[in-house]
């Protein structure tokens, strides 16, 4: 197998584009991903995106974006996983490339969410869920996340408090992060205060959808070795693993099974074990979700996620820094972009790009993007040099 | 790159399947698959899909499908390229499997269309051409496709009745296979006297709609070689091309340049010249699509498919055999799932087990899937041995 690395990478700020297409976020993070990369051409493009057939009315972005962005002809296609198309994009790309089939590609996670109203994005968010045991009772996916909260916090013993330093975390790094939704520190009082959404789930333990690109360029490894001006990052590893769609029917609903299966293959294909980790960019959909990858992922025990939170070993000079650029609470949650931004600000910090953010001496990262409430997720490591 | 093979297929009948969900169809043509290459477990699912987002309200397939087919927790993803969907499964398989990322593939293409109105899933169909040129004005997808006819009669000279010997054979062929969804010779008079769609497009000019799965199990090809008891079919070669996706914006608007491209990289990958094809499984969406690629992959002069089949040469006696099994005319067009349909009968036809539809002494077969009216075309040409 061909080792493949990141050449450049490219992101849009997460915002409310009304003045934007879908097609024209995807190209502006391209542009991005390939002067950052120093290329002019890419020989395939994999989009992540989950809904812009229903909230578009357009499928087929592969074709499309590559016409946009200049590269008519090119191998192109979607894929999707619901929130974890974004990661997907990557790992295709990776395959393409390391299979020899293809020479350079463009990785872009992009997703189109404001333009509609919010009952029509809310109902296109839980086609993510499964429509013959939860969409069909109109569950939402807060709703979902708040039923898993609740076990969590009476099988655990933690009071709803306990999970502000997720929030308040993500909130810290998203301040020092031009790119992010929300570019405000928030206080504990903030996160108390907070409007209830669906009980135990308030407005500051879910993130905020919104419109984004991210993008990267995928290239071999030995063919960019010694010849780039700027630090290489190497997908040192890369794993998808699954669940049942529908959350009563997981063997425990408090465990990310498919968290801890993918983490796993990405270290062992890594060589690393989570102690080496240097900082997680983490799938905080809901704070819940957090604690659960977090525990899943080997850096807590379980049940124990909120612990690690309290004692400030999430933040930057934590043991394990998490969400270093916003996470999905702060940066935003556009879902098919998300797992794109997660790889993007990964590159930031073992580049040493991330400003005020940097997690001094990184070297080795996480990522890890979650479909559905846990259905499907993609974990990758990336290592500088 | 690691060289792989098609080990099993399995398929459903394309038909109304207001019994069957979408997850029973694609599970019934995995289990067939997995059966048929005699072997329990995949390590990853690629599926081919379009619509169910929009249809079934239901995303997210890979995990939903992986589940019920029991291998719950490995990896799986959707690919999608419109009505080339099915195809991209193969395609990924491929990558996932000669990359070396995974050691065997299941690929499926499924299609839920007949449990929708008419105009829901008319709606769902447009979403493959451009929405911000082509959907925004409510043309449909026969409507592209018969402003293409229109203009290609008035620049070559043919006339309607000369498009007859295309749904002929189609329906000649599916009448001689059990999964196709009509199994019913047509003579030149039904052709002539059937109801007018989208001048100058009649209902034998277009393909049905319809539900449907198919499902190919894709390893390495060093792995199995010589330990199988059904002859081995290789993956010779596969590309994926593109061009604009709103059609008035294409160089040639009867030229399809995405199949030439894909096509011909197919024929270098296999080392072979389109006089070495033995069968063609071709995209016989609308009959004027028939033309257009038999002349884009190099088996008539521009302008002049129609000839070729008035001269008999698409019928299995003749020069390059097309849609051996019905092709989307009478097998169907469950349109995430086509691609694979493709597969699965180019399969058959070179294991010698297509019965009375088998081509003689098929060695070589080449696939193609168009996703919308010809932005995204994949190629395939498939070995026997």
């Amino acid at each position: 197998m061909r080792e493949v690395a990141i050449l450049g990478i490219g992101q849009v700020p997460v915002d409310e584009h009304w003045d934007k297409r879908l097609v024209e976020l995807a190209g502006d993070a391209s542009f991005a991903a390939l002067e950052d990369a120093g290329i002019k051409r890419v020989e395939a493009l994999y989009v992540g995106n989950m809904m812009a057939g229903q909230l578009d009315k357009q499928t087929h972005l592969g074709a499309l974006i590559s016409d946009w962005i200049g590269f008519r002809g090119i191998e192109a296609m979607t894929v999707e996983a619901a929130c974890g198309s974004g990661a997907l994009a990557l790992r295709t790309a990776m395959m393409a490339v390391s299979s020899g089939l293809v020479s350079s590609a463009l990785a872009v996670g992009v997703e189109k969410m404001t333009d509609t109203s919010p009952a029509e994005t809310t109902a296109a968010l839980a086609t993510a869920a499964s429509a013959d045991w939860e969409g069909v009772h109109g569950v939402t996916f807060v709703g979902l996340n708040a039923l898993i909260m609740r076990r969590y916090m009476h099988e655990y013993g933690w009071k709803h408090e306990d999970f502000a330093p997720f929030s308040i975390n993500s909130h810290a790094n998203g301040a020092l992060n031009p790119f992010a939704r929300f570019q405000s520190p928030i206080t504990k009082e903030v996160y108390l205060n907070a409007p209830m959404i669906a009980d135990p789930i308030n407005l500051m333990d879910a993130s905020p959808i919104g419109d984004g690109a991210a993008a990267a360029v995928v290239v071999p490894l030995d063919l960019v070795k010694g010849t780039n001006q700027k630090p290489l990052v190497k997908i040192a590893g890369s794993s998808v693993a699954t669940d049942s769609l529908a959350v009563h029917d997981r063997h425990d609903p408090l465990w990310l099974s498919a968290a801890e299966k993918s983490a796993q293959d990405a270290y062992r294909q890594a060589g690393i074990t989570p102690d080496e980790v240097d900082f997680f960019e983490i799938h905080d959909a809901f704070s819940i979700m957090a604690a659960l990858s977090l525990e899943a992922c080997g850096f807590a025990e379980r049940g124990q996620g909120p612990k690690l939170a309290l004692e400030g070993e999430i933040t930057r000079n934590g043991r394990i820094p998490i969400a270093t650029l916003g996470g999905l609470k702060a940066r935003g949650h556009p879902v098919g972009a998300t797992g794109m931004y997660q790889i993007v600000e990964a590159v930031r910090q073992l580049r040493g790009e991330a400003g005020p953010a940097q997690i001094d001496g990184a070297r080795i990262g996480l990522t890890q993007n979650i479909g559905g409430s846990g259905a499907t997720i993609i974990s990758h490591i990336l290592k500088a040099g």
